[in-house]
């Protein structure tokens, strides 16, 4: 299992090349609640999101030979940038496997990058097969989005940057896709602040892991139908499911319509752009499902990529 | 005319009070650009806007029998609200004179700081002979938008803080609507800076200060029809004039359209709302309208208060 010198090494890997993003906070959010909540706005992140980290942490981890046979990730999302710019960086050949219909704007993005893009048929089960078949043939690295260790603990260098400018938390919430981001800052967050209370939260149309963690067993649903695309997995990773199951102290939902009025308040109120996954952590603490009072908060805005359209509908 | 005491002494009353904005950057930016852009984000100060600064050193600097008898302002924009916090925590009352067609939320926005809204006609003469009446009647104070020592002090302050954060400055570029802004952060810009280039910025349609400044006498101009709602000031005031005349060294204009760019560029890659004056100086950097290359350089943005529906538009 991931360790907090796992995260104290990525750390060390990822500082010259990541931002240190802002805890930012606001008044009015602080007197409708009722709490003190200060948010990680890994949307400043480079590429729009945290996944920079775990990439970045993974690829300079990566053997010599292996980064000289070059990464394939498939993913159309955040992920998929992270990888191609933290190649890039590393000077390392990376590949990424995007379904024919991916937006042009993303398909440009991820190019942008200097990553190459290879098309296939809108499957999981395509996507997984072609990214397999890129691997035998020119023998890369794959490089996942949530399931694996140096991913890990790359995302829970974001809670270390928390750590630095906060003495004291009392409760830390953050939303779950895959669980690669919540694994990595829960094992972090419990270890700066041991009395901490860790909260998943994820969408109600995708709620996985709010069954998985009540099961005791990881749960898999249909492709789920939620405006939180970071939330379309289907399941959670056996590391993560692990590293959830013993620091995580619950898993909570929201409704997507709290999401949106979280990414209105974001916009109208703090000026920020969030995309809706980065804003379902915030969601519950504006809603404050909980019913908390008085407490000191830290909350994870994941990520801030948002197509112009849906930004348009959601105003 | 100010001096950077007065800027100083201002400092000391707003810094419990304000936020100290951060300083931006962007790699994009800086390499489409081929200069080093630092953006001084007022958009985050709190009423949205670097209004709360000259309203707030204002108001804190009458005298108790003045602060006894109340404020008052005409404005249905981001001085309105600047006016109406100020006021509210330095326990005075304010009034605000808005036209009777002034936008639901803009009524609410103020209130909401706790001023009292009185409603007038929509024309310039109608809003400030129902100020002065408010003045005469009650003994009110008004509290001008920029053409007042202590207001164009209190803007000052933000260069200030930069100042704080950074060694060197080769340009400072800041939008002009009454001339309030530039003034103070010039006087601080040359002060911190001796060798710095102040360059102010309007749009087209608004360009009544790059007629001042060519011209070397103030240029009323009508009412103009621009994205820049924080320009449709027709003229600088008397004391603005004075100090854009002697510290700054060029006043330029960019279109509506570099306006909108530039703004599209702040939500989609820095994921940052700026209202469109506020985008107006960095689009004079975004478009590099004077040709600079390996420059440090600063630009203001003043604001994030855009309605929606604007918003919306633009995206």
């Amino acid at each position: 299992m991931v360790a907090i010198q796992d995260i104290e090494a990525a750390y060390v890997r990822l500082k010259p090349v990541v931002h240190k993003t802002p805890l930012l906070s606001s008044r009015t959010f602080d007197i409708r609640t009722g709490n003190e909540v200060l948010f990680k706005a890994e949307n400043f992140q480079r590429v729009g999101a945290f996944k920079i980290r775990g990439a970045y942490n993974k690829i300079s981890t990566l053997s010599k030979d292996e980064r000289t046979r070059g990464v394939v990730t498939h993913s159309s999302g955040n992920h998929a940038q992270g990888v191609a710019l933290a190649a890039q960086l590393l000077g390392v050949k990376a590949v990424v496997v995007m379904p024919k219909i991916a937006p042009q704007i993303k398909v440009d993005a991820t190019r942008g990058y200097g990553a190459e893009v290879v098309f296939c048929e809108d499957s999981s089960e395509d996507r997984e097969r072609a990214a397999r078949q890129l691997v035998q043939q020119h023998g890369y690295t794959l490089v996942p989005p949530f399931d694996d260790e140096q991913i890990i603990a790359g995302a829970g260098t974001a809670m270390l940057e928390v750590a630095q400018e906060v003495k004291s938390l009392d409760y830390f919430f953050c939303p779950i896709g895959g669980g690669g981001l919540i694994s990595g800052n829960a094992i972090a967050a419990k270890h700066f602040f041991p009395s901490i209370k860790v909260v998943g939260v994820e969408t109600e149309p995708a709620n996985d892991c709010y069954q998985t963690f009540r099961q005791k067993r990881i749960v898999r649903i249909d492709p789920p139908n939620t405006i939180a695309d970071g939330m379309r997995t289907q399941s959670i990773g056996q590391r993560n499911f692990e590293i959830i199951m013993k620091y995580v102290d619950d898993v909570i939902t929201v409704t997507d319509e709290q999401v949106i009025e979280t990414m209105k308040f974001f916009l109208e109120r703090m000026k920020i752009v969030v995309e809706p996954t980065g804003a379902v952590a915030s969601a519950a603490m504006y809603y404050n499902i909980l019913n908390l009072k008085q407490k000191k908060v830290c909350t994870m805005i994941s990520g801030g990529n948002v197509a112009p359209d849906l930004l348009k509908r959601i105003l």
